[in-house]
């Protein structure tokens, strides 16, 4: 493709998607297609000779936009948001046009300071302790990952790297932590039977005190307590540890503390949220994600460590071909974590950082707990509703009972109650469990969306409801 | 940002990308800024309000931009390349603007449905087994993790996520292979003491006999040979590990087989060529990389294994929030690597290929052959410069010599030959050590480099090496 045939294409493509920010909320928030009918679409040979973009761009609009998944919908509740914005689409455009590799300092001075730099930023903007740094990663997945590692090498005086992970070392996070932990715990060698679940209290916030017993008894046990996980806003219900205690116990048995607070994080950046953190000094390292609630693409992770040190010795090799005359005065990021290859993620953060300001993420992270507090009243007042959860957060927990079924058919009815809203096309929500109840998730999170949004979403709820015979 | 303001700023960026394409040729190659240079140019604190983009946009400009380094400039001949290509951009538009989060089938099944079939295209179009299945991972360090992760947990009948990295497992390499694979040795718990570098012959290759010998002499001392990793496309020399003998032994002894082609992957799109993986279909999972000589903006790695249940079992987690009713019919990448969150990755590989036609990136791929071989002819025919190794693929292992100076001082000199063409801006090239030799490495690969550009770094390092009185 030459350059002028870029240029026409790149305007209408620039084109296409203003349109698809502008009528994105007409079109269904969840994908309709069916299992394959993407697939059979799709020859399962490439192309010997070249096609004209003119009919790539005409297949890309009639077999992939239908099977897509519209997260910028204002209709989003589900998960948690992954929102982007217009000054991050920009800033991926430039990103993709440079096409640099950002492994170290010298294959891009740029990205590696200023990535240092927005990562000051972000520290800041959510109240971290100044002497902290942060790195970029993909996920938070990944960003605990490194956390765990970070904490086996330290407990085993850098050993398990040189003689693997024989230590019986042991982890610890509450019933709610998320998924990655168990999946980090196994692919740093700790062997998911070595991660404890500390039992919640009735706020599924870990309890310190079960927490303190649990590393005891392992103490006792000649096992070794090594790391804990603690979650600010849990997947399922937005619960929050108690840093404060939490990290207190860890300073007194040495322990590694990794906070997880890939989605509540952002909530940091109100000072009247910032109790979200209290305590967050004691702690070893912290993830949370611009690219969830902070207008950001995906993927941008904020993972930030008190001793990056100790992170570089986790994780560095000095092959000779990554050798640089620079590399005793400058940062190279390759030895912050898994990959070595890096895209240049740090100017789509100084794009949004920028262009909203702090006080303009304020504002959508304010409006945003509104809405979710606004929601929450109304399930509170509807006599077949009712919350499952508190609501520290933009997330509600609640479910429809009406006081006279059982535990089965409230799950059977909650869930086809979910799936009839999903089905409008109009919003788009998912479940978890709390105390083996099903129990349906409202996340207010998209940049989008406003309060017709969501009182869209509880209509549908409360008519679905009475559909259902409910 | 309202929408009219980012379809007028996504024009002008549209256009600043076609300009760069046009005039990358004319900036430096390699940065020229000092440590700190950037850095010093960004305020140390966010901004409270929003700024225009017009600002925003300036500041790249004169700010970010000279500190750049260009991986796209047609003088890049370092590392390895990372190309882009106008259709691949074009491409990273579109899925920055749906911001699409494609973690499990539901968040959109048109992302993993296509992900399924071009990577069934690349399969063919490198010619590996047909039963193999692929999957996009950001980079190929994180796909030999995932490799190595899977035979770690093939060889403890799935006990080392259960109950930690106990087992004495023992993994094999040459003393050529990327640096990677220590990294993920150590990362997985498996311990860099247990990572045997096997010896290689005179052209960089893995010796099989010696390969044999190693795992015999750990199976006797009562450790468990685990894996293998086989180098096709070394980074120091593009070396090529012999993949069937390798794989003979892998099979009689039970051992994992990864292949790490991350480089030389693409160039087995040529028929003349395929032998580079003669053997392949011992091995049990391939990676290599479309973000690195396949005009496939980074990041984009494609990691192929014979059995997907094993590399799943490696790393599904079944929290209840992640749950859909179509898990049982289709595939949730989630469950093939380690992020969960996941980039829509597939779509710029569609547009790739389908621009280009497996034809386009044939030609590409042969005239970086043919370059190569005429810069070896080069070297070979000059009196003071020699080869250091076999040039298999597009990469020429090289230096000055003149036969009356001893190692030390051909160090030295090689050094300084590097970093005078460096400082000339119009090519940048890098080193490593052959038996302890520094080594100029001179590739051949990215997208818009042509003969008088590779004629031009010839001329550059004749006219150096002269000045430098060498």
């Amino acid at each position: 493709m030459d350059i002028e045939l870029f240029r026409r294409h790149g305007h209408e493509f620039v084109d296409w998607v203003a349109e698809y920010f502008k009528s994105v909320e007409n079109l269904p928030v969840m994908s309709r297609v069916q299992p394959g009918d993407i697939r059979k679409k799709i020859p399962p040979a490439p192309p010997e000779n070249g096609e004209p973009m003119e009919r790539i761009f005409e297949d890309f609009k009639s077999h992939i936009l239908p099977g897509m998944t519209h997260w910028q919908h204002p209709g989003w509740f589900a998960y948690f948001p992954a929102n982007n914005s217009p000054a991050s689409v920009l800033a991926e455009l430039l990103t993709a046009g440079l096409g640099a590799q950002c492994m170290v300092w010298q294959t891009s001075p740029a990205a590696a300071e200023l990535e240092e730099t927005v990562m000051d930023w972000l520290r800041g903007m959510i109240g971290l302790p100044e002497d902290w740094a942060g790195v970029i990663q993909d996920t938070a997945s990944t960003a605990t990952l490194c956390a765990l590692l970070s904490a086996r090498e330290v407990s085993t005086g850098f050993g398990a790297n040189r003689r693997g992970a024989r230590d019986p070392l042991v982890v610890y996070a509450s019933t709610e932590a998320h998924s990655s932990v168990e999946k980090a715990v196994k692919i740093a060698g700790l062997g998911a039977e070595n991660l404890r679940l500390i039992p919640v209290d009735e706020h599924f916030a870990l309890i310190p005190g079960r927490l303190e017993e649990a590393v005891a008894e392992d103490a006792r046990r000649g096992l070794r307590p090594c790391a804990v996980v603690a979650t600010v806003g849990s997947t399922s219900s937005g619960a929050v540890d108690p840093l404060r205690a939490v990290g207190e116990i860890c300073r007194r048995r040495s322990l590694w503390l990794h906070v997880d607070a890939a989605y509540a994080g952002t909530a940091a950046v109100l000072p009247e949220m910032r109790g979200l953190l209290d305590g967050v000094e004691l702690a070893d390292s912290l993830v949370f994600n611009p690219h969830k609630w902070m207008l950001t693409n995906f993927d941008c992770s904020a993972y930030f460590v008190r001793d990056p040190g100790l992170l570089i010795r986790t994780f560095e090799v000095h092959p000779e071909y990554l050798k640089t005359g620079r590399d005793a005065v400058v940062k190279n990021y390759r030895d912050w974590g898994i990959p070595l290859g890096r895209r240049f993620r740090a100017l789509k953060l100084w794009f949004v950082i920028r262009t909203y300001g702090v006080e303009g993420v304020r504002s959508l992270v304010r409006e945003h707990l509104r809405l979710a507090r606004l929601f929450r009243s109304w399930v509170e007042a509807h006599p077949r509703f009712e919350l499952l959860a508190p609501v520290n957060l933009s997330l509600v927990c609640f479910r429809w009972n009406d006081g006279r079924k059982n535990e089965l058919e409230l799950s059977a009815l909650n869930k086809r109650l979910m799936e009839a809203v999903n089905d409008t096309g109009k919003v788009f929500l998912t479940h978890t469990a709390l105390n083996g109840r099903f129990t349906l998730r409202l996340v207010v999170g998209q940049r989008t969306t406003e309060e017709r949004h969501v009182r869209l979403a509880w209509e549908l709820l409360t008519s679905e409801a009475e559909k259902l015979g409910a």
